[in-house]
């Protein structure tokens, strides 16, 4: 039996593979360790506020990629890391880290994970979640208008700016890497409960 | 626990689904049931072979889904079933049937299969196997001309005559339909294991 269980979730933004991820890391309690790309986007402490907050946050040179395929090679080995965190209110790195300990199953989950070939041969199963564009804006305005308070105008600028067309250029593109493809992430119960039972089968050691 | 599991497996003709549903009923000899609507073409005792001949096979209305669905609904039921044949070499439905036995497992396959409202509501998961259109064509010329000695032209006419155009207007809006995903079908191993994972974890009760 493989010593680990390395799962990619991949998939657009507001395409329910947060959603997806969460719901079955809750059905294993102590047992998954899950780490997002979201917490590797790089350190700009050379920049000011200003030059940090143009930046395009869905470019994949956005993310500190390396350092997330040295901490999922180390957990991997069964050593803890310190995970970054960043600070969405200042556009920087926050001094802060979390500890992450390793688990036999690790779920690896951003929107341009299946972009890095390094990233991609890391994992046993690549899975995207992939839902039409639409549905995509929608819950993106339903959670950062109605649940952030941002405007709609500003939303829409930067779905329309930088969301869509790294989106087209980078993570429709990366969708060709995946093992499986799940239409409407966490809202699909049937693909949920088959990769539940894939991990109960490999946690059992009933492979 | 379910009293039955029935998948269902579609996908383009060359997109790999035969080989998926081969693969995964090879694992669980005695344990999967496998019904297959290429075995439901209709009867067309009415027709001379010229006009059987000329008939669009890549139609929906081309099956017998009304049977096929009743045929399932006695399956779930356990009850044996007899599953027509088809001759291709007459292009009628053969005098000939196969009794097919119920087990708790059902695999549903064939191109059309989620384009059925009322087949795809008997369905617990609908797989669908997605493969480039490039690379299905190639894998029918190598089947017909290469395997089956058909000439090299007919097939390419047949394709640009019914096969493409009846994929983009049935085939592909079906995929709406699909729970699951499943690129290269049996050639992507990582989504098989998760299949069969699924299958196995139904069958030990290990829900």
């Amino acid at each position: 039996m493989k010593e680990n269980l390395i799962i990619g979730i991949a998939g657009g933004s507001g395409s329910g593979k947060t959603t997806l991820t969460n719901q079955i890391a809750k059905q294993f309690p102590e047992q998954v360790t899950v780490i997002k790309h979201d917490n590797y986007y790089k350190a700009h402490n050379d920049m000011d506020y200003e030059e940090r907050s143009r930046l395009n946050y869905d470019h994949p040179n956005a993310f500190d990629t390396e350092l997330m395929i040295r901490h999922l090679i180390a957990l991997k080995k069964g050593e803890s890391i310190e995970c970054p965190v960043y600070d969405y209110t200042v556009h920087n790195r926050s001094k802060n880290t979390i500890t992450v300990v390793p688990n036999k199953v690790i779920i690896v989950e951003g929107i341009l994970i299946f972009e890095n070939q390094e990233l991609c041969d890391l994992m046993d199963i690549r899975i995207f979640v992939d839902t039409d564009a639409d549905l995509r804006i929608i819950r993106r305005i339903q959670r950062d208008v109605m649940e952030r308070a941002r405007s709609l105008e500003s939303v829409i600028n930067q779905y329309l700016q930088t969301v869509k067309p790294m989106h087209e250029q980078y993570v429709e593109p990366s969708k060709k890497n995946a093992n499986i493809i799940v239409p409407e992430g966490g809202y699909n119960q049937p693909a949920m409960e088959m990769i539940r039972n894939h991990i109960k089968t490999y946690l059992d050691g009933n492979q």
